[in-house]
């Protein structure tokens, strides 16, 4: 997932970087505002819950791709970056299962 | 994020073998059922899109971690892994802007 | 409010019996079966929080509209009335502050 | 369903007069601000689309009750009412669906 999210990430960073002449997805949605950014994650993420209720595979691991991808777009308009998101779950849940189980009992 | 989401991704995974039995958080939201994990994705996604609205950064990057964590749950549940997802991207989005833009001019 | 719940159970109910061959908005959503009215009920909530994070009165006036009017549409496709949940509100809240408070005070 | 928003509306504006010192779930909530407002009508409205999605209509029921309780605690917060939400779907809605279609046919 690593390499996918970089190039995501780089990939959303041009698109914002080029601005409204570039008649992308990515500039248009960024040209509304971060309340329009905001709106749309919150859509994708109601198809997610969704999908999440249903049975169809393919149809949850596109939801979740696009989920991804509006968050992408929030982070990266924001100046913020997967880096940061990856760091915070890191030290969250850096510990495994195990390892947290045996340090529990000590 | 690649580490972060495959360490995250074997947490939750250890944690949902463990069962009920383990008094993990995973395991007991998904004792509750798959409509419990459904709906605090939703949760989740609702308390981003606030954040997003806001000015806190290390409040949107919380959020946007707790969003990958239920996703992360959710995918596991479902016996589905941060790998279908990367593909689906990669499917979607491997092109750079870059790449795209030399493309369509020829 | 009451006389307004009305009219619009009725417009949409009208709507709904008219089926897909009516080209209205009513109709055309339900032909795409409960889980988009649910999507559409779900995105209008986004809405209405973004909205409620605003300070634009007619704005937030203009999703909550949109959100009972999706609501309707909803409970009349599962051949439920605003009249049920009358009851469920006055069943939960009927006692007023004051008469609750006099009530405690005993 | 007119007289039970009425009496909902004047329980919750009872409320959140009363203020931080009255121990109600109303004044608790307010007294968060309204950011968490908003955040607890998306969470409803996610219960609701899970609910819309299931076969319980009970369940749907106190769910569409619990999403309209916590819309009329956001409307009343703003100062604003049920009256100008029921004023705004009038505007909208307020042709039957037989009327439109005859002013349509002429």
């Amino acid at each position: 997932m690593g390499a996918a999210l970089e190039r995501l990430e780089s990939v959303v960073k041009d698109r914002l970087a080029a601005g409204e002449a570039e008649a992308s997805y990515v500039a248009s949605l960024a040209a509304k505002g971060r309340g329009k950014i905001a709106q749309k994650l919150g859509e994708e993420a109601v198809e997610a819950v969704i999908a999440a209720l249903g049975e169809d595979d393919p149809d949850l691991i596109g939801e979740a791709a696009d989920l991804v991808f509006h968050l992408t777009i929030l982070l990266s308009e924001r100046g913020l970056a997967w880096g940061h998101v990856a760091a915070e779950i890191n030290r969250r849940h850096g510990t495994s299962g195990h390892a947290e189980k045996a340090a529990r009992k000590q």
